[in-house]
């Protein structure tokens, strides 16, 4: 049994738990090696304090289970099958006790799915939140770290190839599909969000979509993206400049380039994560930019995009060796424009460590 | 307030329901017009039979609701602010009976998110399956049909990308990354899941995954890739043979066709979706593929590209005009090739209307 099986196990003992019922993709894949989208069909993996754990899933998925190293048993089910009889059976292990707790990912299993779970599960059964357990994954070991590094190394070939394709007039999109060519090219399988490129006054929305506007000599371009490799997430944003930028623009950029690197400077062992997102916002604020900054420092990042910890400001969690994380201070003005610049950090003993590290210097990309 | 929510209302009074609390990125689209991919954040849309419904949703994304027409109350929350209070207040009105029933989408919303809502309702209050509602977008409107007819044309035209980026040599991941430029160009912003393409042995997987293996003359090739294009979804597969094909894939080849118009004859309005997957399994069957044919015929598809109603050879659901699915056998034989050819259908007064148009003449392409 690997380590991170092990430790799923000592926490169920710990909490004096029966079982744990998991059933994201992005832990199933942290815990057996298994990656596996199966859109709405079930996938779940079941953990025991004392007996073999056992795996649910798409019959047609079983082979790559076992190609992924996964020896403890698989339960397959046909796209016309119920898998709860299957699951029910299995269980059966857990009915001499009358009230056995079972540990669930609650903000993920859908409703329905827990109904069913209940169903299997003697009547005095309890489903409780494994978000403790969730909160293994935040500490990454270097193996991780690694693979994080070339994730976040692709998302600044990514920036880099954004930038040598913008030309007068282009737009968006064209961008975009510049940026995931050359980063399929480089054999990207996938990427964690849609891919975004903002030209001028719409990098005022900090949520924006790419379309077909085209740019134009002085406008802002905000570039956010990232990729999927082995598993592991990177997400990078960086904002430049097409021939020129309006000395408010490069007030706002220094702005936000000050506001990151004081956020940076919090990213300690042991410093709580509200202290991240509040030393940039005191920064903003004070340039007078408080209003808008809409949204939370940053993310947690690893097998998933957006993962624990959030980081924002309400959030007293303190900081350890191994957390990674995103840190993306912005400023948008609606109908103007705006800045955003975001790293991937890992928390080191000695403080920050940039994955992500595409220059932050202010970049006028030559228009002519 | 616009047909669709009347709809919602309509099916609130016939099931005599105090409300719907509906919380896919899907329905709220489809019933707002406002798309959101909320990530972890709380999306809700409540709809009552007799009062105005509320939205839910980040604080960012207010605007854009009010941009996409939505004229009713919106419960904006920021990143550090717990949504359910405001929520608990705006459902004050429900208070006055002692035990609402409450509609919800029991396969999505999360088992933490209904003991939220729980927690704002009287203590009798009851959670049910909206499945009912939900399978009102099964039947689409001509305005939608012609939206799919665009996704499907487009995903015709990535296959034709893919068969011309086919050279000796070239990997599976290259041929991704021109398909995917090419319609990115064309200006879709989003795959509602990630392209496929698979060489030779690999084709022998009905979910294999792209990677490095290198096109040799004699390999079946399969693309498997849709588009989303203005919030609707295509879905599309192809083989084709790179330079020639042996006797065994083309017999496959022809099975599998064969099986695929059977299928097809059988999309009439009020005959059992059962039929149309057990048409296309007897002719694999009798070409004695039956074991190789491991999943259902196809997939409802519209605003998801997997979505109500499910194609399987155990669904009675009669079908209707206006439905919208895939029909895709496959045969997969394991390290030696497989086929799958898959259109996108509407079922018309007439019988079945392809929305997918590429030819399926089994296509031997020139590998000098």
């Amino acid at each position: 049994m690997n380590a991170r099986l092990r430790k799923v196990q000592t926490w169920l003992r710990d909490k004096n738990l029966d079982a744990a019922c998991l059933t994201t993709r992005a832990n199933i894949f942290y815990l057996t090696q298994f990656d596996c989208d199966p859109h709405e069909r079930l996938l779940a993996l079941f953990v025991f304090p004392d007996l073999d754990p056992f795996l649910v899933c798409p019959q047609m998925e079983t082979a790559r289970v076992r190609q992924a190293g996964w020896s403890y048993p698989v339960i397959g089910y046909g796209d016309a099958d119920n898998p709860w009889p299957m699951i029910e059976e299995q269980l059966s292990v857990l009915d001499k006790r009358s009230a056995p707790c079972i540990a669930v990912e609650s903000d993920h299993l859908s409703f329905e799915r827990a109904q069913s779970l209940q169903r299997c599960l003697p009547a005095q059964a309890q489903l409780i939140n494994a978000e403790g357990l969730l909160q293994l994954r935040a500490v990454k070991d270097s193996d991780e770290i690694q693979v994080l590094e070339e994730a976040a190394a692709l998302a600044d070939y990514g920036i880099e190839a954004g930038i040598q394709a913008l030309r007068e007039g282009c737009t968006e999109m064209e961008i975009v599909a510049e940026i995931e060519y050359a980063l399929k090219k480089k054999g990207v399988r996938e990427m964690p969000f849609s891919t975004m490129v903002l030209f001028g006054e719409k990098t005022g929305d900090p949520h924006g979509t790419p379309g077909f506007r085209p740019l134009q000599r002085g406008d802002g371009v905000l570039f956010d993206l990232g990729v999927v490799h082995n598993g592991y997430c990177s997400d990078i944003t960086r904002t430049v400049f097409f021939g020129e930028a309006t000395e408010e623009m490069k007030k706002i950029y220094e702005t936000v380039l000050k506001a990151q690197e004081s956020a940076l400077a919090r990213c300690q062992p042991g410093v709580p994560i509200a202290e991240v997102d509040l030393a940039a916002r005191r920064v903003i604020e004070e340039a007078g930019y408080g209003p808008y900054f809409p949204h939370r420092i940053g993310h947690g990042l690893g097998v998933e995009v957006h993962e624990y910890p959030s980081m924002h400001q309400n959030n007293n969690t303190l900081l350890q060796t191994g957390m990674t994380f995103t840190v993306e201070p912005g400023i948008y003005i609606p109908e103007i424009g705006g800045i955003r610049i975001e790293d991937d950090v890992v928390v080191s003993p000695g403080g920050p460590r940039l994955l992500t590290r595409f220059s932050k210097e202010l970049r006028v990309v030559d228009a002519s």
